[in-house]
């Protein structure tokens, strides 16, 4: 995905993550080995039948069941990551991305990187030239989250740092910053230390009553411009003669506030007072 | 905003398209030039006051009325493109790049280029070495899409052509491909064509009744694994002590319809007959 | 619940359909017998000591846990009714008897009866002189609907009759006239004959390609103000400190078309000239 | 439409609210009066060309522009109260109905009265032997109450009066109570004096401040088994060929609470310990 050497029109590899889908839909995610083999009560395929070979296809099982093989989109990897919490939904990371404004060669911090759904998709990014700094106090999230950048070969793209981010995100001047943690308006005074004037700041809530408290606690760090927004996500039933959305949808994840970083305090008598027009 | 030196660490400059928020939340867009001035009801702002500062701080009018200076995130400049159609709105655009599973470097088709809202954010996410490829038929449409890219700083990433796509696309083995058009089913010939194998298909649609003709014609060009999906963005007013839904929202943009492009073709016996395992 | 002597100020009878909780929340009906008992994993509980017991209350099993004693409401029991079929949801029944305008003493027609959850809101909502009139074609789905009238006492208010409604209801000037049928567009001649002018039509449909085939329909039927409605009910955890929406809600119940007949055959010229003002 | 004799079958009577609608769907409502005339800028109606005619027909200007004559049902009516303060929409009422399992003949409690929206929801459910008790502070909410039940024909189903409820309801015994105030946790004891143990609760709140306080609050009432709900209600543009939801919507109206009284005092070895199984 993120290697040119995997897009489309190569055949799959060895190394290479593939998806395999059944005629009645279930996925089936596999790394091809060469040796390796895919089983299923519908049958098994050997791996190194699916090694050179090109995907947007059917395969067969030694029964001559069929399986469509694919490469997973990136969209489809973010749904199965290794995860060791709650990840951010896609649906969300799409809207993240948009309004922290992220564009590759830029350099953002993210806190705490949980499973690292929203590291690996920061990493795409920013790619080839930025860099995602992801910070997390415990080590087994931390190491969560390294082994999905390195099943999606981001590791260059992002650095994983084990830090209690009381004590500050140890940089300044970035452009965007996000917040996935529990308590966001503890750290109003490492966001405020971090983000450069006009820099784009979010955060992800479960609750309301986060939320409220969150938007208490902006102004400590200069932040405005504040916005709340939920995303919802229906799926229709792709049938063309008996259309209609699916009888079950997410009905929440979670509450996105974004905002940005401030100077309010010049005052009109001061430096930034106008020229006469 | 795509370009590094207009990252947020750098002081605004002429040429640059900054944005102005008045104490009531009135947005102002304005490209700075020497000599210029922004004009409102609240007093004057000369451009040559603005060019040189520092974004996210306040500037004030001659009348002393605050306002603040913001560099336009992407997300709000998709909101102000010139438009002479309906544009795709950003709570759809985040959902479409992955879906298509864009990345920098890839190759992407995209017909009608419309307003080119969705060009320029495709262009965005295969920058800086890839390139949209975006067909229109109608030269006026063309010419606002080139606009706004020219505004964004995008067209090294894409390039506009004057086509009618019933005569194809120009090209093949492309991986991704999005359709805005009012009967897309029209042109699955061509999509068949241009897309690789495993090649992800995107298309936009208002109606349940193309929704319903789209999918029937999916076959034709070998697309497969069909999604049907509405978003719904939900914005609540963001006072900490009176949390709320807005009182009105957007019902209704579209329905998205994604698919991947596989060859069903392949039969138990054939070419794809699997080993003994 | 339409009985008087079952309104909530009466202790708990013999013959009565009681509700008991767990502490998880976990709800059981009962019909209440002498000597009858209750059992759970949580321990028995003899209806004998239920009996003439006030409700709103905690009663305890033979261990010792505790249970809420209630009187069902008129919305739990639809959701428990027994069902053959899919049942109306609550969400759109409150909804169906307000565009239908129902009140008590009407005269409403019903097909077809399904398992009978808006034939016993019909008929609750007529009562105590109206009456529904409900059609299905199949016994086995009248005698289900039979015994969920039964079930709520509401007998005396709906007439169920096994009919092919294709020759027609039986009655005419009827008010208000509802049909949950897979192909409503089949019977719009029979409205016509059974609808007062000015009467109120409604419909349930799954998909969006039913809804459209039924509009294009309705003009047979002379019914004009067509409207297509979906509801969405989202339920929030109702804990103070922790308040957010559940995780998962009900995407898609159905489609409520709504209509009023009209006769548009009246020319200016003709019977319904003005005079001159 | 509480009255039989204003029913579909009847002729339009002088004094009568009419509904006419012009050819691009505007709303008119009128109440007919001998001599009275309806103006628009399609032409004139003479009332007395309206009176005696049965509605559900179009009838036509004195030039010749055709309009329908309905009679509006109570959802319409809803709709165009006479309002001095929001209203809770029909959307909300239907449920709040069913969830409250208000049925004929019932008493209900009803605070604030407001413009009386749902005080007349309530005295058309509870006709024609119950009685709805609304009380409110301010005469002139009162007063728009009264005119929009008579306006209704429902002041025979609802007493309302002028009472700060800190001092409590006056009533007792009461099976279904809800609270249309801004703050009312400031009222639990008030409530539990009034409702029957069993007895159904019902509240309206725009924020998720107010309903976090309100549910923390319920205990006090003796109120338990809370759900909170958000309805929303989506409307698709009836075209059979080109199906689609309207491009707006209500977002939102406020959050309903549900919660019935019981009492947890009863210990399991006190007045309710079980006999022996």
């Amino acid at each position: 995905m993120a290697e040119d050497v995997t897009r489309p029109d190569q055949p799959a590899r060895a190394g290479e993550r593939i998806l395999l889908i059944d005629e009645r839909g279930k996925r089936y995610y596999e790394r091809l080995r060469v040796g390796g083999q895919f089983s299923s009560n519908r049958g098994v395929i050997v791996h190194d039948d699916l090694i050179g070979r090109h995907t947007g296809r059917q395969v067969f099982t030694h029964r001559h069941e069929g399986f469509l093989l694919l490469r997973p989109t990136f969209y489809d990897e973010l749904l199965t990551l290794e995860r060791e919490s709650a990840i951010i939904y896609p649906k969300d990371i799409g809207l993240i991305l948009l309004k922290l404004d992220i564009a590759h060669g830029d350099h953002v911090i993210e806190a705490g990187s949980g499973s690292g759904a929203l590291t690996c998709a920061l990493a795409r990014a920013v790619a080839p030239t930025g860099c995602v700094h992801s910070f997390d106090m415990r080590s087994d999230m931390l190491a969560v989250a390294r082994r999905n950048l390195e099943r999606l070969a981001l590791t260059d793209h992002a650095q994983l740092e084990q830090r209690d981010i009381t004590a500050g995100f140890g940089l300044d001047g970035v452009g965007a910053l996000f917040l996935d943690v529990r308590e966001p308006w503890r750290y109003m005074y490492q966001v405020r230390e971090a983000l450069v004037y006009g820099g784009r700041f979010g955060a992800l809530l479960p609750t309301t009553n986060q939320v409220s408290q969150l938007l208490a606690a902006l102004p400590e760090a200069e932040l405005g411009c504040a916005e709340v927004i939920e995303t919802m996500l229906r799926e229709l039933k792709p049938l063309p003669g008996r259309l209609r959305p699916e009888d079950t949808m997410v009905g929440h994840t979670g509450y996105l506030i974004f905002a940005r970083k401030i100077d309010y305090g010049c005052s009109p008598q001061g430096e930034a007072a106008p020229s006469s027009p």
